[in-house]
């Protein structure tokens, strides 16, 4: 591990995101010919514009790289059934945010305005029709996120293995929003709590569904690895969220994209509001609670949060638990001794990269 | 054709629906434990109980029939992997009602209340939380629909063909939503354009998948028979759609089960009220655009319309118009002299069933 196998470790996945980017605006020039939608309608071909927008405004693809990445640990070769693997993951991510974006009545996404809003924009005097369009979009590429992989040129049992484990991930995925709703209801969620959140709202789609399809592509059965590449995920989603709702109390607003508090205002009793509250005093906690859940609380409200979770270690805390999963997570991979070394070494040195990154 | 025939068609729509609402609770009895829902969720279950309130509330079944009737098209036999279209269908079904009722922000179904009202009901204060439970319902239930298929016992070959009708007719339904909103935007929509969305919105999913799901489980390739099973399928949803726009208008509410007027007040261009608007003078025009998306319409303003409607000949070209759409769909499958004759019956029987039962 060193400063060369990061270099490579981040080149691999640039290069995964040019080319699925290519390979994503490809599938959105095809798709309204090949859903045959009619010809007199304006709202289809906007609401696939819409997809398409979102879609391709789409961050580092770290999905993509981890499938991609996780059909190198077997073989370099052609994979067959990558690329679909690949829109449907990535599609179903889009349906996810279309509809998370409803749920928590967000305008901005991925530094444009969510599909919810961008509906209300067009449509001030119609707020229900918005509302309805916005769903709709979403629902619609849920079904295009399983479509997509029926087309796959691979042998059946294949496809069918693959359509099995991106469902069962988009039933998780919903299982984990639930989930995070219900939290924010739990005056102070425990660890296990926020670990089980997490597991469900997003390791299982984002991490282990990856690592499965790219397995799966290649001729591996997952099953038979099961035990560490659920460890493996587990240990990458509880870092990847913290780093998240890390960053969304203690981080750079110009480097993070979003205001400081997003989570405070919106109520999300996340890894570090949690912390707070455990941590602080009594009356701490009363300002903690009255800002929880405030749309309109004030960037000093956020600040005076911020200094409680600083005063009662939060941020150091969270600085050090992050890099100790991180670093459980790069051990775990780098005992895959059965594997391809030069994919393991990406998958050991990709949580610390992570991590270092945003610290 | 007579009573006799008439009665069979009764009947074995009535077996179907009992045999199929007893493998749905079955179904339900063991889905959270399928799923793996976290053993501290309370909100998790809830969803699912409230998925299977709306699911077993599911009024005649009509799509189970003709799934069935349409493996009967080819044998008698015990066909594997219909139990699982069915529940396929339904799923799928239960998926469109939770989010129709969403966009059009309806607080019952199927004599009891829409799952999203449910949920404002035991959120009071939480409207945001009530909205974004209920999208999440109905995403469940999209993805259950089509990961119950993946469970059917059957080749993988035809397991695929099933979900390729299935997801293909979830997308269009999708779009057919989509035109549906469109469609009260349009001042006055043509018959073609009321039938395109009619297709998208209902055909597809409602009549022509079971259809060829049917066939499918049964052997047959529906893709050999696509112009008569569409031609049929277009004709039952033109004049099961009518009908619904028709009792919608001029149906006894208590047979109904719904207040009159509710397309009216919810600024549905249907068939009927676009026919009333092509057909009424401008003052009377004017009596009924004002009346059309005013969800205050009194009974009195109802009354009104319909009254318009009566005078200009809409009740009586609707009947004609859906006695016509019935004779043809009935005159079709009655010339479809490759298959079993019994079966045959049954189409050629329902839409005349159908049409008599509304008028």
């Amino acid at each position: 591990m060193n400063d060369t196998a990061t270099a490579t470790a981040l080149e691999r996945v640039a290069g995964h995101r040019h080319r699925f980017n290519a390979r994503f605006e490809t599938y959105f020039d095809s798709l309204a010919a090949d859903l045959g939608t009619p010809a007199r309608s304006r709202f289809t071909p906007r609401c696939l514009e819409l997809l398409r927008d979102l879609s391709l405004r789409g961050g580092k693809r770290l999905r993509v790289a981890l499938l991609h990445e996780a059909a190198r640990l077997v073989t370099t070769d052609d994979v067959p059934g990558l690329d679909e693997a690949a829109l449907s993951i990535e599609l179903l991510q889009t349906h996810g945010l279309i509809h998370d974006d409803i749920i928590d009545d967000a305008p901005a996404r991925r530094g444009g305005p969510s599909t919810y809003y961008a509906y209300r924009e067009e449509f001030p005097r119609h707020e229900q029709t918005a509302l309805g369009l916005a769903v709709l979009a979403g629902d619609l590429a849920a079904f295009l996120s399983l479509r997509v992989l029926l087309d796959a040129d691979i042998p059946a049992e294949l496809r069918q293995a693959m359509l099995r484990v991106q469902t069962d991930a988009a039933a998780d995925t919903v299982t984990g929003q639930i989930l995070d709703l219900e939290r924010d209801f739990v005056p102070l969620p425990d660890e296990e709590l926020l670990h089980t959140v997490t597991d469900y709202k997003t390791t299982r789609y984002s991490i282990l569904a990856p690592l499965r399809l790219g397995l799966l592509a290649a001729g591996e059965d997952p099953a038979h690895h099961d035990a560490r590449l659920r460890r493996y995920a587990t240990l990458v989603g509880i870092y990847e969220q913290m780093r998240d709702d890390y960053l969304d109390l203690f981080g750079d607003e110009n480097v993070v994209g979003k205001p400081s508090g997003s989570d405070l205002r919106a109520g999300r009793r996340s890894y570090a509001l949690s912390a707070v509250l455990a941590a602080a005093t009594d009356d701490e906690r009363a300002v903690v609670e009255s800002a929880l859940g405030d749309p309109h609380g004030t960037s000093a409200t956020v600040d005076r949060v911020r200094e409680i979770a600083r005063h009662r270690g939060v941020e150091d805390r969270l600085r050090s638990d992050m890099r100790r999963y991180a670093e459980e997570a790069s051990a775990e991979a780098a005992s895959w001794h059965h594997w391809r070394e030069e994919a393991v070494t990406f998958f050991a040195r990709l949580p610390l990269w992570s991590v270092e990154r945003a610290l």
